[in-house]
């Protein structure tokens, strides 16, 4: 299979690169970059020296439909729809990796992006991107909607508790810790080494965008309109992110209970792990340890003094919040094994 | 005057002895260590070479007694409180760094503590060390117990706001992020920099004994029982806190109106800051730029969508979090300019 | 083909494991730990959880050798040379991860390890385990000994000028750079996250133990005895090493011979990539982009001021410093492609 | 003493406001900005909030001029020769924390700064700001050029050797590892958090320009001329830096003997610490401890295998590198104690 990567050149094109360069099914017949156009990839991706001699090439539309059968579109918000309805026309499937078709509704692109969006119609083609969720929709899928980062880390600890109706539906609170790379490549001065190294900075500590696709996701779940409570901070590390989700249940829940809820809703998700162990420092979910895989890693505890329901859920922003994910979609889209190309299980220590 | 530090060795004993060091004020009379007596202090405390000759010594109660006239207990909890019954009988005034007199309820130090008090009536005779909520009764004790890190940086957000009453008392979240230094200088596997570098690791999730201090406290200004859901994080920096204090509100809020119940709460507080700028990367309180100073900055958001507060604390857990919290006591105690010795203002870039 | 690793809880135990769990070739019958015996691996090593479900079991003589076909030994120094000769002796093909073997001369042991070596004969059996120099010797070997981590790096990037003989031998000074991990897995003051972190330390900056091997590999190939001027430091990473050698020509150099000296030393050494640049970031060797990879980055500059040749090398310690490299020789020794497991690229960002 | 800044916003120029402020015997009365005028300084500089109601005002000649008694200039190298001829004429006294007076021959600026220097005469006039070197020039001087960073650094440990005699000129190599700030506050694609975290990276290898620096002072005190090896390395803190200095000598060194070099050559030097202890974590310099502290902490070992001396010195690149270093000047200028200003002795752990 001939797969195309368009926006090559940001660190989700970088990862979607590693990944499927690795891909035993797939050839990436051209990565794209205006930028870096003519360049190796490895003068912007040094991690892939000597193990790919591909170069960025310029995005030109027809070359890139005549040129594979698969295409990753990881271009920048608001970008990625001018290319999207010409390829799917020309009957490319297609992971898109932005945010411009991740929303159902219309009208929610001008509140969160402030865009009318030119393609409300696409909305209701594209399918959100979870595989643990949407598995069959995506098989069948032309355009799929790659989730946020912090989105699809939210809504794998937050879906199996929405659906079964065991927590206090408002007064959910994402707090959540996140490295420099979810910013991306674009150098200012609050990523500048010097201001970002060392601190615990919240920022758009209300409002952030990936808020609107946990809402839309934990609403249907839950079978009405929930809003959420989410408020990131950018952290001493490159990737990865915690999402701790502070909840509150309306009775007392039991381990068992909750434990019981997980595995019936993640009993086929090759890429879901708990993480809870009475021992070892590896307790709970900690990005340190997944950079570079495709795990999500859910954790949880109970307060009893509080009726509190404490979910933990961690990933490699790149991967299972990025690249990794969307490999994911595509195997399933393409039948193949779920799993091809995201075998690398992350290092320990790093 | 001349001051002592019993249990001096630790990270909390080094910040008072940089601080008291450079006190006009007071001299250091002694400094003890168990393990370390008769070693120069720098060899533990490195940063002190050349600034000071004092070597550690053995902590003998009657030398101590006359070699000094005001003391600070650095004793680790469940010690201090062997020394300080016979410290204060002696007259002299004591700021105890530990946990043994935080709480006012004996029953509380069995439920978090798991110890029998053996000194319950003098946990009323300890003034709980928050100069800016207990400055007249600091000024005549005789016994202060400094509060929790973790615990001074999340009640000074939540207190104005417990005591005005505009926050919905039954759903406050803090989640707190925290540098390593926290945890004291004891080696183990958990704080190996090889498994400890890079993590964004929960701990003590739900349960951490610091909660007790801040329901304590938020309840007396509520004038209600409150329990309060707290969750810390170990984050990749050595020194600082952020509490990241979510909350409800019942009515929707003004930004004016928070202003307000904040500036009347700490109209006489020099080492309070509000930090919430329209521009600028420091908009948001953050424990980067805070190493070595005593301040406690606050900072605040409003999310209109959830008629939720956003609170944002942050203070160096060695400094505002404790030693350059004790001198401060101390220097109301002793009838000082409250701001003796804290002048330090951090540094930028860190 | 059946593989046990002996003294497997350690971080370069923890490394084989990754990589062998994912060998195509290989299955991997046990994994010894004292320590840690009947726990599952991921206790130890977070990152493998959910990929394997193997326990640690003790070491025990009979059932290693039973059990295995070729065998990893990742025990202490001074601990190896316990097992090796009986496992020799069952007819094993071995790989040691330890110093026990890389020495030829039994008096440098006394010397560098204050050990009087119990197996000298031995010392003659085993092979250097650098396949860029003796992949032939190693295809042939029953014992491979692989080298220290700061020792390849070093090795590596000295060795084309020492055999080529256009460097001053009298003053080749390599000050090397190295994350926590190459200290190992026991906590100490000095591994304290508080003390380590942010560190620029020189550690051992004179008579440090991998100077013997970089001596009796540089030595050789020059022709005459060598000796080096090498000093580590401790820096703010978990993984990687920098080694900078610093040289001096007996003549002016020329780029070109540079080039062509250190291509015709590595033809056929599919891990070693020439970084040099002349734009992008990644212009010279960094550790950064290698954790988990094999590659051993070398790059140079010279200085025409005054006839100086900078040497670059940089590796994961734990991979083509330690773990990578083993099985690079396990499969030269098993006629494997030499690539097989080794096939991660590395990361970025990370 | 009324002072002011030119150039305020940098990172020199904020840690001269922070110095400046709190320093007994002077008034800050400007710190001009172009590019944040009219800003208050604690939007740039966020340590000094609450501290100091200055605001950054537009660089205008005249009004510097008549608005202080005393100037630092902290512009870019190129620009602070533009201030000074006319700052000088006004009869101000200056220090210039800029490299445009460090070289005292004229064609040194063709050849590493490619300038044609416009006023040659003035580079007679400016003493090179090494308070241990020269103290009585500096006290009498009206224009003080204060050193770069790496060169202070390296110049405090080569210069008693260099003296005295005992190295071998020909064969010194400096490698020095150096946080981000040293870099200044342009945000670059290698300052970006993501690809300068982590990194142990060469830059500008060999020509760096602080090497001219050091060869000047070092061929001075040795009598003729030296050249040197020298080569930085950016690694993952904000501040700091370490200067190993490898040195060879002519015959066997012992170590009373170096000790006595060093204890003669800075019998007056209260901010040179010898850092060389038997134990402890603090055996040898490390920039670590030092962050806003003026201390420059100098170690050394000797290689009885080779005729070896390794010398170590380190300092906060911010402080003894530049502002503090500045300060120093100023004191000696102005007839203050030279330690006025400096006091704060820097954070343990951090």
């Amino acid at each position: 299979m001939r797969v195309g990567i368009i926006g090559a050149s940001g660190y989700v094109g970088g990862e979607l690169l590693r990944i499927l360069l690795n891909h035993k099914d797939v050839v990436v017949t051209f990565a794209t970059s205006k930028q870096y156009k003519y360049e190796p990839i490895h003068r912007v991706h040094p991690n892939l020296r000597s193990v790919s001699d591909l170069k960025f090439s310029e995005p030109n539309l027809d070359k890139m439909t005549s040129g594979c059968d698969f295409v990753f579109v990881a271009a920048p918000h608001g970008s990625a729809v001018k290319y999207v309805p010409s390829l799917l026309e020309s009957g490319l499937r297609i992971v898109d990796m932005s945010a411009d078709f991740r929303l159902k509704d219309p009208q929610a692109y001008v509140h969160w992006y402030r865009l009318n969006h030119p393609n409300p119609e696409l909305l209701k083609v594209a399918t959100f991107g979870v595989p643990e969720i949407y598995s069959q929709e995506i098989k069948g899928a032309r355009l799929v909607s790659n989730p946020g980062c912090m989105a699809i880390t939210s809504i794998l600890a937050i879906a199996p508790f929405a659906k079964s109706g065991v927590i206090d539906l408002e007064h959910i609170v994402v707090d959540a810790k996140i490295g420099s790379s979810g910013g991306g490549t674009k150098p200012t001065m609050g990523t500048h080494h010097s201001e970002r190294y060392g601190v615990v900075r919240p920022y758009k500590p209300v409002d952030h965008r990936h808020t609107a696709e946990i809402e839309q996701e934990v609403s249907r779940l839950a079978g009405r309109e929930v809003r959420i409570s989410m408020t990131p901070h950018a952290v001493n590390i490159v990737r990865g992110i915690l999402c701790t989700v502070h909840c509150f249940t309306e009775r007392k829940l039991e381990s068992a209970e909750v434990w019981r809820i997980l595995r019936s809703f993640y009993q086929n998700a090759p890429f879901v792990r708990f993480v809870k162990d009475k021992k070892g420092l590896s307790r709970y979910p900690d990005p340190k340890i997944l950079s570079g895989s495709n795990f999500c890693d859910i954790g949880f505890e109970l307060d009893e003094r509080l009726n509190r329901l404490l979910l933990l859920s961690s990933t490699d922003n790149l991967v299972k919040g990025a690249a990794g994910n969307g490999v994911q979609c595509m195997n399933l889209m393409l039948g193949y094994d779920e799993r091809s190309g995201l075998e690398f299980p992350g290092l320990h220590p790093i």
